[in-house]
């Protein structure tokens, strides 16, 4: 089932779509699943972040070919980070590139969210608490981030948290395809089967460290090949089974 | 006006202070301040954060004379960084000393509470968006923090970021000393004319990066003198002009 939220004449709703009509649903999703009597096509709504998280956890290097593209040994543990949940940007909107920044980059991830409440939740009980998956871009000014050496400001700018279009709950993220494309053309395509950290070590550790709420997000890390974007081009971010998240960029 | 967040027989108010007796709130002390009929001893309620942000942003050195301890040269720009609201604690509440963690530390820390939404905020209009200031202990693995590099998973320990006591709306941060007392003995002892970045600098700053939300808490930095704390401390951030902080230390 895929889950939307959006806006419809200055109002929010839940919905669930087939990627080409939505059916709103009453209350609230993460309680229990309502279909109401009303559809529209898809494309007629204004699409948001498909969840709204107290907040966004994720993980740095996460592929075996990125550490080897990089030349770097695989990491011991998971390298955490947070993005503000201010940088949140829905399905179809415009990036923003900074004045303050002079390299903009796509990072294709694929994402969990959480269903409830879980702290120290072990890696075989992950799966109770995973409540679907979305595709999210990990925008990151580059030029920034090796400035501070910390990661925090150069991927924390408004809209830099792409997320959606939807959140799948059908889905096995055990060997599926992350994809970006810059303009049409790939740029990132790795299966997550080479993650050097599976989805149930990454949520048992990062429940070892802080509280997750339903609906928080876990970014899994980003395949080798990311790159610049600059005004005006497409990112998309792609993952199989779960479909695509497109956004331009425009000047801040 | 001291402002403070309390629960009674398992319900949540809002409520002002003169830190013997707490008056109750009526409706959102963001909005406006309405005060009810009701009062009763601060001794007999059971503080809350005083605030409930939608992120907690953190600015690293901050103090010419902990930049002078370190040997290092203030830095051009703040280094910014994020703890979740997970990480919150009461004023009276214990921290956790986590299993994973092998030095923990404290750090005093004068935090700025938002009133307002604000993004791109001139240096000169900041005072408007201020609502009030409190004291905060960014309380963090010093071992985790060294062997992960980003500081995010060494300051995200839930129970990491004592709050409070309560949010002072009448305060000049110009030359107060922010102070840090273990077991009752001065750690950290320093003026806020000491800052590198002055508040002014470090929300518009911020507000450069992120949009800023009413009741959001940014940090802006510790003293020099931060150090160990051990299972069964006392900590306590003393703000002059705004009152004490004060946690105990307990195993995770």
């Amino acid at each position: 089932m895929k889950i939307v939220r959006f806006q419809k004449e200055d109002e929010i709703f839940w919905g669930e779509t087939d990627g080409h009509v939505v059916i709103k649903l009453k209350g609230d999703p993460f309680l229990s699943i309502q279909r109401g009597n009303e559809d529209c096509p898809l494309s007629a709504v204004s699409l948001l972040p498909p969840v709204v998280p107290s907040k966004i956890i994720l993980v740095g290097l996460n592929y075996i070919d990125h550490a080897k593209e990089l030349g770097m040994l695989s990491p011991k543990e998971p390298i955490i980070f947070l993005k503000p949940t201010s940088s949140l940007l829905a399905h179809g909107k415009s990036i923003a590139y900074p004045d303050a920044a002079e390299r903009l980059d796509y990072e294709a991830e694929l994402a969990v969210v959480m269903a409830r409440t879980g702290r120290n939740i072990p890696e075989n009980d992950v799966g109770r608490f995973i409540y679907g998956y979305t595709c999210l871009n990990d925008v990151t000014a580059r030029d920034i981030q090796k400035r501070d050496g910390q990661w925090t400001r150069a991927k924390s700018f408004d809209t830099f948290c792409p997320l959606g279009p939807w959140i799948e709950t059908d889905f096995d993220p055990g060997d599926k395809m992350v994809t970006s494309r810059l303009n049409g053309d790939v740029r990132q395509s790795s299966s997550t089967k080479n993650f050097i950290f599976s989805i149930p070590e990454i949520v048992s550790f990062i429940s070892r460290v802080m509280t997750l709420n339903p609906g928080d997000v876990i970014s899994t890390g980003t395949p080798p090949g990311v790159g610049e974007m600059n005004v005006s081009d497409v990112i998309e971010v792609e993952v199989e089974g779960i479909g695509t998240l497109k956004n331009s960029v425009v000047s801040g």
